[in-house]
């Protein structure tokens, strides 16, 4: 079977999850807990970070981002990337947004610092970087916001990895109970309509042992 | 004439120079003060990074993710990613290494201390992360150079962007005076191997403005 070896609150293990159920692509989900640093798992993958995809044949693809244009590859059927140039320009642009910007000015502040840096054993969370985190989001939400209000998804006229990259790390923060929807109501009503599609249905299920969700979490009516 | 929003030392838009030059796709190069913030380039890529590609049909493709791929799809003679799937998962792998890992723990801690912070008007230097910086840097020539011995080319059989990656890092690195070759013999071979390819030739010619580079800076054989 194909396995995914994943953390439960990796945006990045998110992100792929989404595109492996929107492409109905059948895959075991296997909890990695990186920072024991498995010899077997440091082969698939030196820099020892989830996602890594193993397929039935054997072949290992590490690291989000080449999952993501190995699965759009190896499984054309429903595309995720766009079909012009532009289109796909504009997906890419936007998934490097939020794997990179994104994640750096938000997630990184918040859910590093209060669940990861713990479990890497890398100390305690530093509230400034916290406060940091909370106040970059607004301006995040705000842009996510007016691509939802100005387009039918957020990189253009199709639902695509853009769309998933954003639902990767908003859901794991929604899970911590760090995102303010009401700050944006565009925002809101997008998160709205990925939670209520299918492919959503497996991550608002899954609950991290010793931590519950705020209530919402997994209403789609919000 | 198709135009490249870069900044010299960028890495990531050495990357982009690179591939171009060894697709044989011709391009004018125009620097981007970034932290001007000019508004005819945000409205290219709201995140205000280089390197933005400009296409003469107006197309803007922004982050150089996006732009790697865009030229690949459009430009597919002179492949860069690889051949088989497997090839294409680890030129990808390791372009993650390179842009996010290597960034992270190398790159960031010296470009941008000592010259992109000053720049975008952050401050001082900071001594500490400089030294986090040389000593981080150490293991990954060390990664470098074992892929160098055991394949003909960093990701496998033939060049690829996984090269352009590693060699847009090292360059803008060595620029600065930086890297100390003689820590891995097989790093500083590939790196040979590198410089010597005629792509390689506007970017070892470029002097930025005010900051000599080393006298091996531009040596094939130094």
């Amino acid at each position: 079977m194909r396995v995914l070896f994943h953390l439960p609150l990796s945006p990045y293990s998110r992100k792929v999850r989404l595109a492996m159920a929107e492409k109905g692509i059948p895959f075991e989900l296997r909890m990695e807990r990186i920072w024991e640093r498995r010899d077997a798992f440091l082969e698939m993958n030196p820099a020892c970070t989830v996602p890594v995809l193993r397929e039935e044949n054997g072949l290992a693809v590490a690291d989000s981002y080449a999952i993501c244009e190995y699965l759009e590859e190896a499984y054309p059927d429903t595309g995720l990337f766009g079909r012009t140039l532009a289109e796909r320009a504009e997906v890419r642009r936007l998934v490097a947004w939020f794997d990179g910007k994104f994640a750096a000015e938000v997630t990184s502040h918040l859910l590093y610092e209060k669940q990861l840096k713990r479990l890497l054993g890398r100390g305690n969370p530093d509230a400034s970087a916290i406060r940091v985190g909370y106040a970059n989001m607004r301006p995040h939400l705000e842009y996510l916001g007016w691509l939802a209000e100005t387009r039918p998804w957020l990189a253009g006229p199709r639902i695509s990895l853009a769309d998933f990259a954003a639902a990767g790390h908003l859901s794991a923060l929604d899970y911590i109970g760090d995102v303010d929807w009401s700050q944006n109501e565009s925002a809101k009503q997008w998160y709205a309509r990925m939670k209520s599609r299918p492919s959503f249905r497996a991550l608002l299920a899954e609950r991290v042992s010793g931590l519950e969700p705020p209530a919402h979490y997994d209403d789609p009516d919000f």
